[in-house]
């Protein structure tokens, strides 16, 4: 067993099933996050770079070096169409690694988007693409070709463990990662879920209150909540 | 006297002056607080989460534990037309304490809008909704109901000090708190103060120099301004 | 010699050549920051006030003080038409020193925008005025007029050396801070870099890949870069 | 009823019981946070300046403005013994605005130490001297003297609510307030709270779980914990 | 499959090897990270509570909440002689989740120290017991005990992922993980890292340059180095 | 005229006056920045890595990109007896660029510590050699040798300007740039400014206030100041 995983790259990842990913791409983060039992979100710095930008698809993982987006080029050849590249850095960078031109050359091999702890420019183009893209930073700052990282093996990306393979979703609200092996419960449980917002929602703008609706109010008595004049 | 206000929710509080209200309601963030003397900001960290989102209306306080959106429904209870929920935390935190749902609740109540110390969700549906949110984040993450805080006590918001009753101001230019009792005089003075910016603004367009029009050449010389070639 | 720049204006600064900074406009701001070797970028803190907006122009600098807007005001005195107001403060601030009346002065005397290592107010009013704005904060916090700063000084903005008369340009991906005696030359090297994007973009976009366009093989093979499978 | 209490300097302030001062002296700031129903602690970025600073006192209040330290000065007249300064700052700023000199010139007046939300510079000296200094930064950053502040206004300090009078409490373990008219009671609570703090060492020292003295397994079976293997 | 880990404890992890562990307590964090490929680091703003503090054994993982150390307790159980508890919260959160009391309950257990991407308090008091704490800050901010999280399952710790039975290092340079299945690997590696140190330190103590003895010049007059005067 | 400074190491650069030199080393940073009008210093973010760290000397500077500290060796030629190395980054980057073996190498050639506005590591055996660094963060991240920075060319470290040939003087309070050019003039305003230092510290210690030393307070009156009580 090799004690690191720098400089190799993965071609055959098992994906996650197609029909789960389809499934979870009709549910929002929030709704996927809280089904599983509020695990798996990147860190709210995670920020999509246009208005309404959202995406999902499975990862392919990319591990990079501060100011190097080498391994950026390296992982586009192993894009299949449904990926979604998810770039970790070995330590806390905001350089500019990825532009319009990397954009069209991932969309060229089916890539949908892109989810990258690091810094990106050419947010005008990439707009104007619609290519969704999650980012900690926007920035003009070029990089360099120098060092190897890897593509496809496990990354922990703005806090949250991603394999390759894995499904990535990515809207409004941040970024969420569902194992692949339970995809399609997430599925399951975020159907479930949203189901009955709609009839939440109906009740509560009719004036119903969530301390009614939710039976909140004999264990906040129980806890000691006190209504004072 | 208690010492703290912990599990608490005062029914009855004194809200500003409605006219006063509706007269402020009138200025802008930056107006106010100059009129106040430049007091009563919140810190600039909180933001609208849409473009174009003010709001003015009488606080409703409520304070929270990490993580904890439980008082949140208790204070949904409290509002009153021409409200704004004003939540703080009692540490720093960035979960998603707030989405469409309790925004559906807030808004049958006759809430205004929210201004949280914290973080929210579903950025895309309140945008939608067009229900004024000033948050220090936008997060997916869920939180518990586990832990009493309390509804209507004098608070700490994002470095200002906010009273149950008082006003608070928020637009582009980010959130401002005017006490209940000087309501009327802040309203007052920003009128006053927004009253000769259109005569300032048209003879700095004319090309008249700040320097002339408020007259600081003297103290500028005194303070030894030095011109040089 | 002395040894502070602190209460001074300079009037009279060799602005970089009228030519080079209209060709220079043409060019986008990480085109010009990779032509000049990767340098000259500010922090990707400074961040443009509404989508869209960029300028190039010619560094009237200012130095200010934390909390104080008064040699603004003195600036505006020493713009011309093409200038670009670039404000450096002696330490970190996020005071809201300028707003819609000092831009309608600001391009009253032929202003084209705004570079300020602080806080700027009137986002909305600024947006409605398409005067460019690059800031390091939004913020109501207003401002004294108490204590002298500099003007036409060399000043430390953002991180990037900025002397007066130096092009700077501010776009999408950031701002970026060209040298005036390189004005001219950096523009060639920009149309040089920017002449064969179009080609590069189709060929990527035909789904040749960078690996194979930039002929990369070779150099990751000879660094250890290992397939797997 | 003014708006605003800039340009104030109040001198008769009702300071808390000196008894009740010296008895919270005896506790730690966690004890006394806790004991309160944990409210009232300053944000934790403010930290002590050197290794077993700590102080215990009654507050005079001041308001500066970033990068101006004008109203220390002012302050220093109105210290009594057994006082400890309280500086906010109108928004965030980190220049030095306090050293040795002051220092010297407070303690001579009776002051016991300074809790700043702002920097501060000579360390060494400070240090030397053991005089307890609470900040969010080490500066050499140097100030100006020109605009008003206030000394002895209700100031909102690190995220504390302060009135002048109030019990200033700050060990290793951070900063809290403890309002004047509940400062015995809150050192009876503190008191309480440590008396069997021994005994609980001794328990768990002996190997006794915190789950077991504290009688945490019901909790946690009901809340529904699982143990596997 | 569970989609989730919360509200589990698991009480038989299979630990790194004795001897590896022993073997890389003699070697310090910079070393085993060099020696691994430079992986594994916790990210640097995780620093000792005081100086000198150091430590290394096998991680019991701990998943908290915000505000909320119930699961300490719970994992104080599981602790063995040579375990470091190794807390990861499931937000940004900086409350002080353990003191002297968990660090004597943690020490009768046999655990040797603490590494929490959380706050900690008694700073003072864990210095005088000389038990070693990593953490990301100091805070006397109390936490309740009403949320599950989990004891033993994978965990990211800032920014590394740490499967229970890792080796936790830790010392003046941060925090590494070294995976079970590799400790002895690593240990070895570092051995022969740090075998040649001494030989080097003398060379440069001696004024051999870097240059010469890492045979540098001709790779930096490839990379195109030029030498002016 | 080249665009850029990359790559080159400029081998003959005028130092400071030594004598200047040695007797800007006999005042404290505070000191030496009033004395040259409050400018030059560099970001409280740069702070000693061990109490008691100081420095002065004449600065030898190096330009560096994240994760890469392969110019650290090509300055090490560099240094001269008395020099300080100055490390600025291409962005912003705390990875630990230097630690006792360069230290080692450093002091070999001459040289008296180091300011790096990057990451360093081997605190316990920097500060056991009693060699003085100031940087903005500590960790063990390694570092590559892969990318070409330049020595000897003009720097922005931590917000300051810095020339090869300044000097540059750093203790508790933390780091300032002197310019070449006006070493002798800084260093004799320090000293003066010192020389009143004793007489003013004897002066408040014996309970005079700075109110009436400076002569504030027809100023503060003036400037409205209003005593309450």
């Amino acid at each position: 067993m090799s004690m690191n995983n720098l400089g190799i790259v993965k071609r055959n990842i098992v994906r996650a099933d197609e029909a789960a990913v389809a499934k979870l791409s009709r549910f929002g983060v929030a709704s996927i996050h809280e089904a599983m039992g509020r695990v798996g979100l990147m860190k709210p710095y995670m920020r999509p770079i246009y208005t309404g930008a959202n995406v999902c698809g499975t990862a392919v993982t990319v591990l990079v070096h501060p100011g190097d987006n080498w391994m950026l080029h390296v992982a586009a050849e192993q894009l299949r169409p449904g990926d979604v590249a998810v770039v970790a850095c070995t330590t806390d960078n905001e350089d500019g690694m990825f532009g319009d031109l990397l954009a069209t050359s991932f969309r060229a091999r089916g890539g949908l988007g892109l989810v990258i702890d690091a810094g990106v420019r050419d947010v005008k183009d990439l707009t104007a693409m619609q290519f969704p893209v999650f980012s900690r930073a926007i920035s003009a700052k070029g990089t360099v070709k120098a060092t190897l990282g890897s593509v496809n093996v496990p990354v922990v990306c703005a806090g949250a463990l991603v394999n390759p393979g894995d499904v990535v979703v990515a809207d409004d609200n941040g970024v969420v990662v569902v194992p692949a092996a339970v995809a399609r419960q997430a599925a399951d449980a975020a159907e479930a879920r949203e189901a009955n917002e709609a009839d939440k929602r109906a009740k509560l703008a009719a004036g119903v209150l969530g301390l009614d609706m939710y039976k909140m109010r004999e264990a906040l008595e129980k806890a000691g909540l006190k209504y004072v004049d």
